[in-house]
């Protein structure tokens, strides 16, 4: 397990690529547009023509894109993955998509002699880069347990959860939980404004005491500043909300405040906010309170 | 400034009074059963037989009791803490109650010349003992500075948010967010129960993730085992949280996931969770979701 | 019972004192501005030049006033009914209040050995000029049959709750299905607009349908031209709903639906249409969702 | 278009067949279980051994089955309609189903050459008897035209909102206000319930007021003796509430009531209720405020 075929250069995937590389393993690229590759080619990377090549290449393919629609790019197809995939293979998915995308792609590798795991991550840019990241993963235990190398290089640490999409279900899970606590924070700064409060004071409040979280500490600037530069925009978390939602719905889970806070973002979204930080919901619900 | 009448033996009041001893100041105590004086008589505090007698012998009169009409006991009446003012004493009260009844208090004391703040505290029955509490203040700001020395000693830092009831409301605020992520938490652990994920694991990945909080490490235990020992009722968050709302209500604050929030409390309270701990709050939607 | 005192000759009370004297009783009357009687003066009602005359004239007065703390400046103080007022005689009150408020001035005027009603009334102008209103009365049995020959030329039924402060809280009752009527109607509105259905046709379907209402009779207009003209303003309406959740918070009733609803008529106003009707809470739900 | 196929013979199903025989049309009858046909053939009907041979006979095909995968089975396969259809000749689906399932019905039939209607009803049993349905239609005018003539007897009215699975919208839309109305005549109920107020009453004060509806007129016995026999069960409410929220989240609707509505729905069948009928929502509420 030597080779590894790196699908998908966005801003997660270089980072990631790069400290498997720096790891000393044997790393080929491919990315729709080349360019993205230039400066981990220049690191030691090769560059694949197609990720059948990387296929046949590598033992073990990585993909890191936008969604479900991409990854299907990726595997299917003439040039696709599963078009140059041997028994005994490995595919490792780490775009976030839903349970049902990751199960459905496990059993086209399957049905291909190869294995797959789910295994979106939790963190973004910096704990990429650092390595720090949490994969969340899902599939046989064997496979998960013959990838462990390549996660302790990605990460300071991984779970599996079990069967395929138990990683992806465990990544809508936390960002279930990612939104509902910005929501919160959110609504009780507000609460806090309203009464005459100062934002700061009431952040340091919170910082010191039992609801402070690495989250809070991420946004802290952006709620004081009310800029929010998209590290995960909006957009994206009303999305996974979204999902969620639609899980819950599916397995009869009632999460009547979840059920709110998706409306919430989505007017958020609604009201031109989708493209700022997630953490923008404070402004729409600032701007709900007549406060801008 | 050496002498401190304190008032309300219960188990926050105790430790507390301790902290005091042991940093060297005369405490003189009273408390509506004698029994609970018993221990800290025996370390060096002194017996008052009313809160008049208090007020007529300390500097600073300290009042930690259930809510605003314990307050209202102790202060007034022909043997309360007002009968026993004068000029240039402080009464500080660490209860919890509302922005308006601290007010209130704040004006009576006043009227017999001496200095009020409000300054509850965030942080339960181990913080009190350690010394660890924050202290959430409202009044005078030089009042505030008289009384720094005494809440160097009973917790790790003060904060002095402005004039009169504007501790109350930050103590409101933060058990808002309090509730809020205790319910997030919960609606997220449901939802990966019903895709059949593990509980354990799905705490870990909480654990090692952004939304990490010393509230979920301090209840952790509880949701894994079901067992919801009072650290903090369930009656009490609902009663804070309705404090909330109304405080919302009344300066146009809209807070849709918080509205929706307190209607869970209030069923979980109804269906007979009121005197466990408020993250009983999670037994309460397993039972919803015929979890159970 | 000839002689009737009536208070407050707002666009309500007006058409009901005209009623009245139309149906042959002497009516006496008093308002805060004098002008707005001259219309009943020409029709042959009588000026007092206080609620205290008229409590001394009169052998009922009725009161239909902005709220609670205008029934309290009329009732009390050296010129007000209270200080009129002699054993038998009744005071009732049909302005909307909080049954608290009801059952306080219902205790002044026993007092004072007067009879009191609270009977609220469900309806508008409209029904106000026509002599339909519904009267909802809380108070004493025979208090409220020895008034109900007024409730009879005044509305087109009359029902007794029982004692005081019932009246007030099924009006509060009532007043939360309006609200939360006209909240569903409106979503449900918003996701035929979204759809891209016809909004005309859409209120066809619902007028010939299990759903249709009165109310969406009276506010089929204001939907289809996004005209709101205040028949019954937002402001008002969002007090109401803030009323009725308070009282659920004191009976520990769980609203999960009217708690949000709540929120979404307080961000209705806060972003300013408070001063229009409560149907422009689709006009709210319409910006939300991007579509203004 | 004299002959009528007809393929479905529930509750709903053989009333409606009914009134196409007493109109004067020839009816042939397709079920899956025979003995159902027995009473309509006694009447007159004619039964065809598949739906396939319906197709050959008749103008016109109407589907009324228990949801999508019933029509997909009618449709399609080697004995399914569109296996006998010839171009010119109409299917009228009546069931409710998704708007994607109708659009996907509509572009099988047209690929035969065949004309689609999708045509949801709104009412039960009775207006299905009496041939006083509301009939919700999409597809082309032209199709829509050619059978009015049949919906003229099976119901009071019917409207045509456009293209195909603008029948089905139109449906999903006004369900959710049915089930909203319903969320807020329970939560009304029981903020009453809860204040001291007399259930009866109540539902009288709501009978003869704005917020009056049908429904509230067929559901008050229920609410009265706690008895809730499935005239619609709460389980399909929840389904098609499902769908409701769910073409929300497609189209970027924010509905934050309906939301928690759905919640409510869900966890009311979640603790038992799904199989009475809808407005057993109150019978959740009440045990939900502690008084079952």
């Amino acid at each position: 397990m030597n080779r590894i075929g790196w699908i998908g250069l966005g801003s997660m995937g270089r980072p990631m690529a790069a400290n498997l590389l720096k790891a000393g393993y044997e790393v080929y690229v491919y990315n729709r547009t080349r360019e993205k590759a230039d400066e981990l080619l220049a690191q030691g990377a090769r560059w694949a023509v197609s990720p059948k090549e990387l296929a046949e290449i590598c033992d073990v393919v990585i993909t890191m894109v936008s969604g479900a629609s991409a990854v299907d790019r990726m595997l299917n197809g003439e040039t696709g993955v599963l078009a140059g995939l041997s028994a005994g293979k490995m595919v490792i998915d780490m775009s976030t998509i839903s349970p049902d995308d990751s199960r459905r792609f496990a059993k086209q590798v399957a049905d291909r002699g190869g294995q797959f795991l789910d295994a979106p991550v939790s963190g973004s840019i910096k704990p990429a880069t650092d390595g720090t990241l949490l994969i969340l993963a899902g599939g046989k235990k064997d496979t998960y347990e013959s990838c462990r190398p390549l996660f302790d290089v990605l990460g300071k640490n991984s779970i599996h959860f079990g069967e395929s999409g138990m990683g992806t279900s465990a990544k809508l899970v936390i960002n279930l939980l990612l939104g509902m606590t910005m929501e919160a924070i959110s609504e009780s700064l507000l609460l806090a404004e309203k009464t005459g409060l100062q934002r700061e004071q009431i952040l340091q409040m919170f910082s010191e005491s039992g609801v402070n979280t690495p989250l809070l500490q991420m946004k802290k600037q952006n709620l004081l500043n009310e800029q929010f530069p998209a590290a995960f925009a909006l957009n994206l978390m009303l999305k996974d909300l979204g999902l969620a939602l639609e899980t819950a719905d599916r397995t009869s889970a009632p999460l009547p405040a979840a059920a709110v806070v998706h409306t919430v973002f989505n007017a958020a979204k609604e009201t031109g906010k989708g493209e700022l930080d997630f953490s923008a919901v404070f402004l729409h619900l600032m701007e709900m309170a007549g406060n801008q």
